[in-house]
């Protein structure tokens, strides 16, 4: 066996600063030097941030993410650093192949390259282009086709891009024939409630199967709907779980592996599974036998504190949001309800409180807790509210056009819509909604009203799970021996609109215990009106539900983005015809 | 040779109005059979519309759309249709396959079926999956494998699908082989401007690779983004064009052709490229020798009525937008400028004057010709408009909270937004938005304010390209004999927001000529810096656009759906991050 120690860095670029995202990679390579590391990697496309989406179709961002990153395997050099190898994932474009009809144009690529002695010394390029869900790689990108496999130090070393992991064929079949020693991916992989332990089992399988260490390295942070959760880590060739880093930070993690010392044996000739084994040396005597250090091992919480975990990644998404797109603070319509409470917990958390405004709008339909109560949230959490009453302004348009019932409840919500964009136009902060995703799947918002906003952090949380969330928040506090953040009243009363007299959700919708069950099971599982009331739903009800959600196409398309938790979100990853006619019958 | 008369049914369907599709196909199989053809041809996915996008992940869905197809044989033969082959597009699953990691659950095609006797007698799936542009058809579906090739009075007829006409290989070299009498393909291809001959030269190139007449059905009307221009055609073995239909328009259009006698000849023995042809038998002996009617042969208008061909597109597309929605009425801010009015007059084209509803909103900063020159359009079109001033409320929400510079300028147009709105909801009307492209490019436009609608009719037309199609109308007004419908002035004066006194779009922006050849060049072809400044354009000048352009992405996505036009749509078709900190340098 020969020794390496590889450090693995899970770094947070943002998309297209090309400038910033090549500093974090020389930080990093400094950091993972200075530690003694035989080997640097980075995620997927760290030098351009990811998702890309259609920019991989302009030339002249492909040109110059190339450019830079010749740039920074120069920069490396002048550090000192050149004799690290650092891998890191870049937008590349596949030369000589012809033009083709419906192929993205330039040919971009999803690439991976190693930079070594100042120069791009290895590239090869993601051969399994998801297109699902949140990705529309086989849109963007056309695919590689070779499998690189670099001696390092003695060791064959294979890498590859992300789903070519999870796809059985292809290069994971390439790296298995090519006998390697590890396979280290480089990976973009967003964050999903439920999914905790899916990437391990994932890589503990594929070890097994090729018979070589694994190494995962993921992206942390959040970029714009979705977050990066990292979790990087390492499994052996028998599959035990060897390192793991934190989730959601950003972390520089050394490890210290004994792989199989390469033989002469060369080969596979020609390619497998349409994947061509391409060989590199770069050193071929292992290091001098060393003392290793103890493996990081970040340890998981208990399942227990799932919440916990969707509500750091909801902060992870503000945090991101704003900072990533130059906001320094946030301002929220706070109603004195759950959502509004729990969206400024949120901000404050990601943000702090001194950077968190409260706007208070209330209506001769506004009871009084309303004002109390957040006003009471304002307090507790250090958020700078001030109270406008909208009385005057919704009279106003009163007095120029007639407008009762729907159209007169919607009026309200849209000149509160208005008075938080004259402040964020004015004042410069980030408009938050505060929509949750029973709301949005039911339609039960106001296009150009209660909608309006930049991001919406809460926008993939059911209802209840909005109320499940207030209330781990509340009792971390409680553990930490902190106010509770929320008041009580907050989330206990039921929930109300308050755009008519005696207004409550449950006027127009079914409990939401049993809403969120039924839109959980209708979105997430594609279950029809028979499977559902099979499941035991009245048919009734399923139809109406069904028929709420296919009619509230239109609103959720003008939704803003929000931090994605669930495997089915309700806008990014579902594309729906606005006009659609088909409500189920059976 | 053999005889074969065969119907071309360009028709309208609505996507996911299962029974209302089930219409339209039955209604024109018995106008086929009437006129005696021994085939009729419908659209791809004529059963579902197109495009369904995610609802092909709904399990429901294709099942009912199975059971649709199943169910429309069968009223063809009670209606005593069944002796007539009806080919039509479905959506279908493959069925025999095990799940795959990144594949479309329950693995859905998009399907041809012919239907015949009152059976679903033959079926196979769209080989080529198209994923660019507005195409999503790589993430919705699996691709089928087969070319059938059905002799129907003893011709050898294969069927194809759309995309598979359009890539060299695959089904194309299967019917090659085949040695079939002639390929029908069944489209849903939708309008682009100058692409008026590319289906044409298509068609004849294909007819004469593979030695056989080409027939090319395709769809016509609006659906959301979407306009089908129809164009279906039929060219013989040589390249010749034998039929055209007109477009735009639904329109049944019978052919007789003389094709070639099939032979004894079987085969090609297993896949050609992929695809495996799969032969039915439905009649072997030809039809008893007939005198051929003339084809139909729809003359094309010289290249100079484009700008024509482009008003007509956007008209279809208000028109079905409006009626697929269910909106019997629209409704307008009609401000005295280009844009307000040109939109105006598309929508009387499309729905009649007694249905469009102008609003006028002058503030203190609006001209007296504003309003004059909004009265006279309502006045020559016989739009009902009331006029509110919007100063009343402006104020009021001055008082509420302190707005000045650009936010008061947003305020202004938000408040228009929400009268908008308010008589929607009140009324029933659809609100089309009066956004240009350039504007929308730029992000000249208020989020909420003058963006705000259900439909934009010209969000895909330059500002150049308004004017001309104000002054293409006001000339075909003209040559009729009829007022023109767009006062001159209203094309003539500089265009301005008038958000505050004196304002014009050119203290903002370049002049709308140098502008849009910028955007086109930039969004149309991807250019870069070095590339535009190369063309002649000044750096900085390219600078400022490019920034404009990337900072509006937000603003581009919270916009209503428009008719698409253009190869290069600024919203649905192309798909940029929003965070992206990506300014080209060189």
């Amino acid at each position: 066996m020969a020794q390496l120690r590889i450090a693995m860095a899970q770094v947070n670029p943002t998309v297209g600063d090309l400038d910033g995202n090549g500093r974090i990679v020389l930080d990093h390579a400094r950091r993972a030097a200075e530690a003694g590391a035989h080997l640097a990697v980075f995620p997927e496309l760290v030098v351009t941030g990811y998702p890309v989406e259609d920019l991989a179709l302009r030339n002249s961002f492909v040109s110059a993410s190339i450019k830079a990153t010749h740039a920074l395997a120069a920069a490396l050099a002048e550090e000192g650093l050149g004799e690290l190898p650092v891998a890191v994932g870049f937008l590349s474009r596949r030369t000589g192949v012809g033009e083709r009809f419906g192929q993205p144009a330039g040919s971009p690529q999803n690439a991976f390259a190693l930079l070594y002695r100042g120069r791009v010394e290895v590239t090869s390029a993601k051969h399994h282009l998801p297109n699902y869900g949140v990705f529309d790689e086989f849109r963007n990108f056309v695919p590689g086709e070779t499998l690189p496999v670099v001696r390092l130090h003695g060791v064959d070393l294979a890498f590859a891009v992300c789903e070519d992991l999870w796809q059985g064929g292809g290069p994971v079949a390439a790296a298995r024939a090519a006998r390697v020693g590890a396979l280290i991916t480089i990976n973009a992989s967003p964050y999903e409630r439920d999914k905790d332990n899916v990437r391990l089992e994932l890589c503990q399988r594929r070890a097994r199967e090729i018979g070589a260490t694994v190494g995962y390295v993921n992206m942390c942070g959040g970029q714009d709907e979705l977050i990066f959760d990292g979790d990087s880590l390492i499994v052996d060739a028998e599959g035990e779980l060897v390192a793991r880093a934190p989730k959601f930070e950003e972390n520089l993690f050394v490890t210290d592996l004994a792989l199989p010392e390469a033989g002469a044996v060369e080969g596979p000739e020609g390619p497998v599974d349409g994947v061509t084994v391409v060989r590199h040396t770069l050193s071929t005597d292992p290091v001098p036998a060393y003392a290793p250090q103890p493996p990081v091992l970040t340890p998981r919480p208990d399942p227990a504190s799932d919440v916990g975990e969707v509500y750091r990644a909801l902060v992870v998404g503000v945090r991101d949001y704003a900072v990533k797109n130059g906001f320094a603070s946030a301002i929220i319509a706070l109603s004195g309800g759950i959502d509004s409470a729990l969206t400024a917990t949120i901000a404050v958390d990601a943000l702090g409180g001194d950077r968190v405004y409260g706007l208070l709008l209330p209506s001769k339909y506004s009871s009084d807790h309303s004002v109390a109560d957040a006003e009471e949230l304002a307090k507790r959490q250090g958020i700078r509210a001030r109270t406008v009453e909208i009385a005057p302004v919704v009279a106003a348009f009163e007095a120029a056009v007639h407008l009762d019932g729907l159209a007169a409840e919607n009026l309200q919500a849209r000149v509160r819509g208005t008075l938080l964009m004259g402040l964020s136009n004015q004042e410069g902060h980030l408009v938050l909604a505060t929509g949750n995703k029973s709301e949005l799947a039911a339609g039960y918002s106001t296009l150009y009203g209660d909608s309006v906003g930049g991001y919406a952090p809460i926008k993939d949380c059911w209802k209840t799970l909005v109320w499940e969330l207030a209330r781990w928040r509340n009792a971390e506090a409680e553990r930490a021996g902190e106010v509770p953040p929320i008041p009580e009243n907050s989330i206990s009363k039921p929930p109300s609109a308050e755009l008519r007299p005696g207004q409550l959700d449950t006027d127009s919708l079914p409990d939401y215990t049993v809403l969120d069950a039924l839109l959980d099971a209708y979105i997430g599982t594609d279950k029809g009106l028979r499977e559902l009331t099979i499941a035991g739903y009245e048919p009734e009800l399923v139809q109406r539900v069904i028929r709420m959600v296919d009619r509230a196409e239109y609103k959720r398309r003008q939704y803003p983005p929000g931090p994605k938790i669930s495997s089915r979100n309700l806008s990014r990853d579902r594309r729906l015809p606005i006009t659609n006619r088909w409500t189920p019958q059976g």
